[in-house]
């Protein structure tokens, strides 16, 4: 285990998130919040362990995947460790599992809260939760890398460890362009969009917190109405804008590159729309009785279901009440989330088709014997490996799902809260249905379910492998036994 | 496609079901009931078919595993046509739908029923409803490769179409040998838990009903109270031999063959029973609370737990009213199943293991990247084939389920008694939650409904793959063609 890496990889996370604390210690200013000095502490806290961590710039040659998912795992953690302090300093969220659920639910886009008056909140807190729905879209890793200079094997791992999806599209054969592009692309269109909401008459401090959390499609609001305030104008272009932050952002880089053609040509893509578009539809038209006209009950639908797809979990309507079956195909789209390579989370559409080309394939051997078909995804055949892990992705992904409805069970809810509760965290969607609708929040759980709910989150967002290697015990008899053996040397030599 | 043998095999199916429904023929002459016509009659054209299909002994050369898997579900489908006819003819269950959604609950051995007071119905449907169970459980055209004299492929190919788990386990060299032993061991066990219900002084009728039931995994009733009335004696026979029928007929075999080692050395029997011990163990401090002493919460804990995890679905209490935490893990049991190769149904134990034993060597070759470790099982490695078809398994299980449950939910009932209903009938297991729990029944869902659910039935049954093998068009396309080209030659002749 190439700890000296890890090590400093931590250290320049604590560094960056000190200085991105700065933003709600900006907002309290403006607003004159007496919680600005909180963040400040905690900033001026992480840049200095920051600074001390990443004070020796390591040898970088011998970096694995496991390291990869190592330095990953635990960076999440040390960020949202540090970033829940300012929750509890200003007493906010005074008990550390909830601040803990809070700023996990932020970092991973989930958008679930336990707080149940969000406008009780100080607009500092407001801002950094909407923020770290921005930084963990896009991936705080990705950020660094993007700004440090250093070679080696250790950036490819660390990119393939914290971007969504079941492999990792370099736009270019160098993982710091790579990472600079996406950041560029990600930074525009939040930009664009704040400037649509803006237009729109949305005052400028909403504007910021719908745009951070629409990019990362996370969810958190900043008022206890959620979104359904907001005027039609203002709803379509959150509904737009997370529709297109659901998409693989390959597909911009194509269009950047004039490339229409074949960003059009995305099977991805192209699965993509049609799932949402036949979800729309069918959601419209189901929930047509409640609304006063067609164009009413296709704009909710369509909010809602791009709303969940990317799982952003915005939401403009009471979709709890809302009929059975349209409540059903909503939970269908938690499963299913949105594009490999964009910022939201589920199991990707990616996955789900590959998946389905797999399945296709194993009954057409049973009918056609004697031939040899070859799944062939976005134009290239799918490698044996790559199958490899979707399988394993696909198994490990019911187990731990069923597991935690099982512990949040415990809590005696009934059983549409507790599967709809994981099924929206695990998929860092944010409300589920019943007990933990749209109109409810979290904060009635057990500890005991929090923490499940916690790592599900950090599991869903990191895609299951890190957290799962970070807590397998070979990962570290190895690790141990190195450090060991090399006291052990020491001690010989002195 | 061999058209002759599945022609010739679907008459054989016609026969032996018309020689079986002298059961309730018999039952209806005890009890002097007037349905006993019906089912005479019935019985008689059943037998007129089977014999003009069948006149003409096939050649049985060239039998593919999709000539396996037609034959198997096709004939599936017609027994269970013929099998509805009494019902309807009788007026008992008077519409196909319903009667359908009966004869296949018993076939595939679910147990759960349209029919709200079962106490009502003649002695004679309640004997071929149980009846049913057991022809099912050990599957008809098992019973009839014991019987048939017929050399070829084809008897592998549809053994291993009928018969439950990710691999067929031949006993003994000769296909139709090990058919014989398995329905020799079926027969013996179902007789010894007559006997010992008998002498716990139950009823001979509901000695049979019940014993025909535990023993294909099935779960009707022939009391309106379910299994709530019996002793505690006479339950506790049920439930013990609940769970025998749940284990691997391999296991059995050893037993006989007096190779106990090998026997209990069996990985997927221990994984089964180390689940049942946890299951009850939980569950009886769970509900605790319930009952009057630790005795009866583990009696009714251990009853249950062996119920839902062998998919039989007897109920000695109404444990939709137990708490949530132990109405997942008993929902949790029924995606689990039972052991393969035994009369249960679910997704087996093995594939369980199998697919966690996946899972878990993809994580540790992220953690130890340079070795090269197989996946063993049973002892023997698992080859490539069977892990691709576990994974294809696992994926189509989990699609039909999901849309299932968004069929089901069109008819508006909660979350959990959709999700539920849907668990119960493709894992053959009978009663679900909420709206579809063991005190309720399926009467209430529409046709549309219960249509899927009939399909859910036969596909968790037949295991998935022959019912899609059926129903994929290419299946089709070089039979229409071969008909065709063979027509257009001898047209040529003429």
């Amino acid at each position: 285990m190439n700890l000296g890496v890890i090590v400093y990889m931590l250290g320049w996370i604590m560094k960056v998130e000190g200085l991105l604390m700065l933003v709600p210690v900006l907002t309290a200013a403006v607003y004159r919040e007496k919680e600005g000095f909180c963040y400040l502490a905690v900033a001026a806290l992480c840049v200095l362990l920051g600074l001390f961590f990443s004070r020796k710039k390591p040898d970088t040659s011998v970096f694995f995947a496991r390291e990869g998912f190592v330095t990953v795992s635990l960076g999440w953690v040390l960020l949202s460790v540090f970033g829940c302090l300012p929750f509890m300093l200003s007493g906010e969220i005074p008990r550390f599992v909830d601040a803990m659920y809070e700023i996990v639910s932020g970092f991973t886009t989930t958008g679930s809260s336990v707080v149940s008056q969000v406008e009780d909140l100080s607009k500092a807190t407001l801002m950094w939760r909407s923020f770290s729905h921005w930084i963990g879209g896009m991936g705080i890793l990705v950020f660094i890398l993007a700004v440090l200079p250093m070679a080696g094997d250790y950036n490819m791992h660390i990119m393939r460890a914290e971007s969504p999806g079941p492999s990792v599209g370099k736009l270019v054969p160098k993982i710091r362009v790579t990472a600079k592009l996406l950041y560029t692309i990600y930074f525009v269109m939040t930009l664009v969009m704040i400037g649509l909401l803006l237009l729109g008459r949305m005052p400028l401090f909403d504007s910021l917190c719908m745009s951070f959390g629409a990019a990362g499609t996370g969810g958190f609001s900043c008022r206890n109405s959620g979104q359904a305030d907001y005027t039609s104008y203002q709803q379509m272009v959150i509904a737009v804008f997370m529709l297109m932050f659901g998409v693989n952002f390959n597909v911009y880089y194509l269009i950047v590159g004039k490339k229409f053609k074949e960003a059009f040509h995305c099977e991805e893509l192209r699965g993509y729309l049609a799932i949402v578009a036949a979800a729309v539809v069918l959601i419209a038209i189901n929930v047509h009785s409640l609304f006063a006209s067609w164009g009413l009950s296709f704009h909710e639908a369509f909010f809602q279901v791009s709303s969940i797809i990317t799982t952003t979990g915005y939401a403009s309507a009471d979709f709890d009440k809302w009929p059975e079956f349209s409540k059903c195909i909503l939970i269908l789209l938690m499963f299913v989330g949105s594009c490999a390579g964009s910022t939201g989370g589920g199991m990707k559409v990616s996955r789900v088709m590959m998946a389905f080309k797999e399945a296709k394939k194993e009954i057409s051997s049973v009918v056609h014997p004697r031939s040899v078909k070859v799944i062939k995804y976005e134009g290239k055949p799918l490698s044996h490996d790559m199958l490899r892990s979707l399988n394993a992705f696909i198994i490990l992904y019911f187990f731990i799902f069923f597991l935690s409805v099982l512990v949040v069970s415990l809590d005696g809810f009934d059983f549409a809260t507790s599967f709809s509760a994981v099924a929206a965290n695990l998929n860092n969607i944010g409300p589920g249905i019943s007990g933990v609708g749209p109109m409810s929040n979290f904060g009635g759980l057990s500890d005991l379910s929090k923490t499940v709910l916690i790592f599900d989150m950090l599991a869903g967002r990191l895609e299951l492998f890190p957290l799962l290697v970070l807590l397998s015990p070979g990962t570290w008899k190895q690790t141990w036994s190195a450090l060991g053996n090399r006291r052990g040397r020491k001690g010989n030599l002195r």
